[in-house]
């Protein structure tokens, strides 16, 4: 076998080990029998280990050093660099850091469940504090060059730079809060949209947007599960989750554009690449640019519910009755603060984010430690929201991320936002007709718009080359900032 | 680490890695979206090739070597040798041959498809013919001692001797084909069951029954797949299968009855032996007795429906009105040659499977090649159920288990049979009213009889030392002739 044919080998089988892990992820998470849970953890630990031996593997090493001097096609330049770059981060993690960051995640969970529960951090700190000195030392060890923190991010956001963030993050934080305030003087009173949902009726009006956004079911499932996700098992195996509220049809709707707009681009990477670094998505941030686009800027939009709205009421007889199609657009869209970040709004979502990064950030660089986040997290809310968590459970206890180790995480949610709305600026000048296409219901414009300028380009660019590429221009918050200025104006009569 | 730690933590890797493969074969069954079919195989390909190597490891041979001059408990000498025989028998096939057979197997099955779809045995015979000649060689290669057929078998069954098989299977041929002909002489002729039975309400129905049979939910799931099985993940999480007929219940209640019974097997597994061979079912046989005592011997009694034949009726309003407890019974217990063994009553089951044997016998012993395959099926099919198939699909193409390499597969179905009757022989004597709880839906002691004597031994013992201890005698054809004998002139007036 030559060097490049031993490459894609071994390519290939640690991709078909991260696919096979996913599976088994998915799997607990939807279908799994209660009891199975222990046995499932040490079957997922097994194969952990498996992958990281052959990720750290010195012969990998000298595979690819032998490689350097072989002359490489493009994308098999890419692949080359992207394995390398997961090989040399892993071997600069020593094994007893990574086993000790699973044990410490696997109990500190656990921890932060029962802490959560009783809304009592003492119960979380001791933990959280031992995660925040192994992700210091982690981020030590790897020392990709800039700050700790940017080297926790390149996990998520491969290439990111922090003064970027800050740039934009800096930019963003003072318009959203003033856009807040100009929101809450308004005299304007959504309606609500309760009423008697039948799940059967959610689920099938659900299915019929992901097909018309392109959803290819050939290729992918949907089903319930307590947390909602989406899973590229394979770019032909894609799987989305929701959860259904009776009272509310809004929550799981939203869900499911949200998450089938993360399905599209699995199911788009380009398969012919299976197998390779290349095709996987760029960023996480890239990822969440694709939901949040579908979600807020696509499916909460006046001109998306000229096509749905009377399919919707006829779904639902009698419940949205007294809705006309404005004040229906006004209700999915209410601005309002509120506690809690996966409940929140377009426009109040990404205070919730800066908070986050700011306070993720002063912990890795030893500003502050664990014991000190109740007060920065509760002073923080009352300064950028206006409003106090009454407990820890609403306040600073609210979110896994930072008990599973996952650290630099949050930014690439707001910076989805940011992607999604630079992308979509571009999407509508390239596709005149855009608008009447998404008032008549056919979205298959935007879909393979997308699927060509990001879903098959994968990871053969980084998220910010990648938007620079498409757009013209670098990672800009204007977008997204003009884009809500000009939404909430209207729906509020700013 | 010292040396039985060591073998602990490969046995243990061993067996999640078959827990994973088990799991990405389920979700393939049950729940993939068509097109992940491709990236699947070369996913399983991926954990097959790494499950080899750690099986064939050189590393592993000495560590066996070592451990055999330590001083092990009982359990421990039982893991160390089914390890050990794994060991061996994987290292004496070559890996191409393991290739190649998993290459032509995959190749053959697709041509099976086709071939059986078209009723076209030529479509099949070259890839049959293939399969043969690498069977036959692997039997070279392994070499247990015994014949070629052996062999192979021992896949299945391990120990089982054919001298013993053969014992016994040619003392049921004659007596079912006389017990047949007695049948057919008889003027009893059973009522249809036939109706409405809607699928939702055969689902719930079986789930009661599967409940009062002690399938634990929390350790278990009920799906639905086209071709019903059973699969243990880990003791903690089994999961069966199931398919509905929506004009006849009794498929899918018999079918889940007796996935079940394989259920409670694989959920009675001794899982504080779990990652170690004693800690797995000691053979298909056995695993087969389970189904089959709970799906005939008990399913089809009049006594288990003395209790919920009135249930059934309310579950199905007017479906069965027309039909007594006594008719049911008979209806349930219809026998009539038919040619497709999957949908064969008790009695011609056992000539299904004993023709097979023979078939496959003369196959490996190179005393017939696959050309002449449909010749000799349709002369024995008249010999022992006096039917002849008029096209190919319904006769020698109708099971997959040659297209996969399933050779000395089949004798574990009767053997299932004369297993399971033997023991419930021995269960009725220690439980001695189980007849009386059987009448009254509770079926409690006869679970725990099956799990205490049975399904936590594992494999510490072959099925034919497990089936000495249990009943005190070697495996006999008689319990299972005499049960069949018995029902039968009642049901029949013979």
């Amino acid at each position: 076998m030559d060097k490049l044919d031993q490459f894609k080998l071994w390519s290939q089988e640690l991709t078909h080990l991260r696919g096979i892990s996913s599976i088994l992820a998915w799997d607990q998470e939807v279908i799994m029998p209660p009891l199975g849970a222990e046995f499932r953890a040490q079957q997922r630990a097994t194969l952990a280990g498996i992958s990281h031996s052959k990720l750290v593997d010195p012969a990998l090493s000298e595979l690819l050093d032998e490689l350097e001097n072989e002359d490489l096609q493009e994308l098999e330049q890419v692949n080359l660099r992207e394995l390398r770059r997961q090989h040399e981060k892993a071997l600069r993690v020593p094994e007893t850091l990574v086993r000790e960051l699973a044990e410490v995640s696997a109990i500190a969970y656990e921890h932060w469940v029962r802490a959560r529960r009783d809304s009592d951090f003492s119960v979380f700190e001791p933990w959280l504090s031992r995660i925040i000195e192994l992700k210091r030392e982690e981020a030590r060890c790897i020392a990709l060059g800039g700050s700790s923190y940017e080297t926790l991010m390149d996990e998520f956001e491969p290439s990111a730079k922090e003064s970027q963030l800050e740039a934009v993050f800096s930019k963003v934080r003072p318009r959203l809060i003033e856009l807040l305030q100009r929101i809450d003087g308004s005299p304007v009173r959504p309606k609500s949209l309760e009423g008697v949902y039948p799940v059967k009726e959610q689920d099938a009006f659900g299915r019929k947007i992901l097909t018309s956004m392109g959803f290819d079911w050939n290729a992918g499932r949907l089903d319930t599960s307590p947390h909602p996700f989406c899973v590229g098992l394979t770019p032909n195996d894609v799987r989305i989750t929701t959860r259904h509220t009776e009272n509310d049809f809004s929550r799981a709707l939203f869900g499911m554009i949200h998450e089938g707009g993360h399905g599209l681009y699995e199911q788009g990477l380009d398969e012919a690449n299976y197998g390779f670094p290349v095709c996987d998505s760029t960023s996480l941030g890239m990822h969440e640019s694709q939901s949040r686009l579908w979600e807020n800027q696509i499916g909460r939009s006046r001109s998306f519910w000229e096509h749905w709205y009377p399919q919707l009421r006829k779904a639902f007889p009698g419940q949205l009755d007294h809705l006309s199609l404005d004040d229906f657009v006004l209700a999915i869209n209410q601005v309002s603060p509120s506690l809690i970040r996966v409940e929140a709004d377009e426009v109040t979502y990404g205070l919730h984010i800066i908070m986050r990064y700011e306070i993720e950030k002063k912990l890795i660089s030893d500003e502050i430690n664990a014991p000190d986040l109740p007060d920065v997290w509760d002073s923080k809310m009352e300064e950028y929201l206006g409003i106090r968590p009454s407990n820890a459970a609403d306040g600073v206890l609210q979110d896994t991320h930072w008990s599973q180790g996952l650290i630099g995480y949050f930014p690439t949610y707001l910076l989805g936002n940011l992607y999604g709305a630079q992308l979509l600026n571009t999407a509508s000048k390239e596709i005149p007709d855009l608008d009447s296409q998404t008032r008549s219901g056919n979205m298959s414009g935007l879909k393979e718009w997308l699927r060509v300028n990001v879903h098959t380009v994968g990871r053969a660019l980084s998220a910010s080359d990648l938007i620079s590429k498409i757009t013209g221009e670098d990672l800009s918050a204007n977008y997204f900032l003009d884009y809500l200025d000009e939404k909430y104006s209207e729906l509020y009569r700013l």
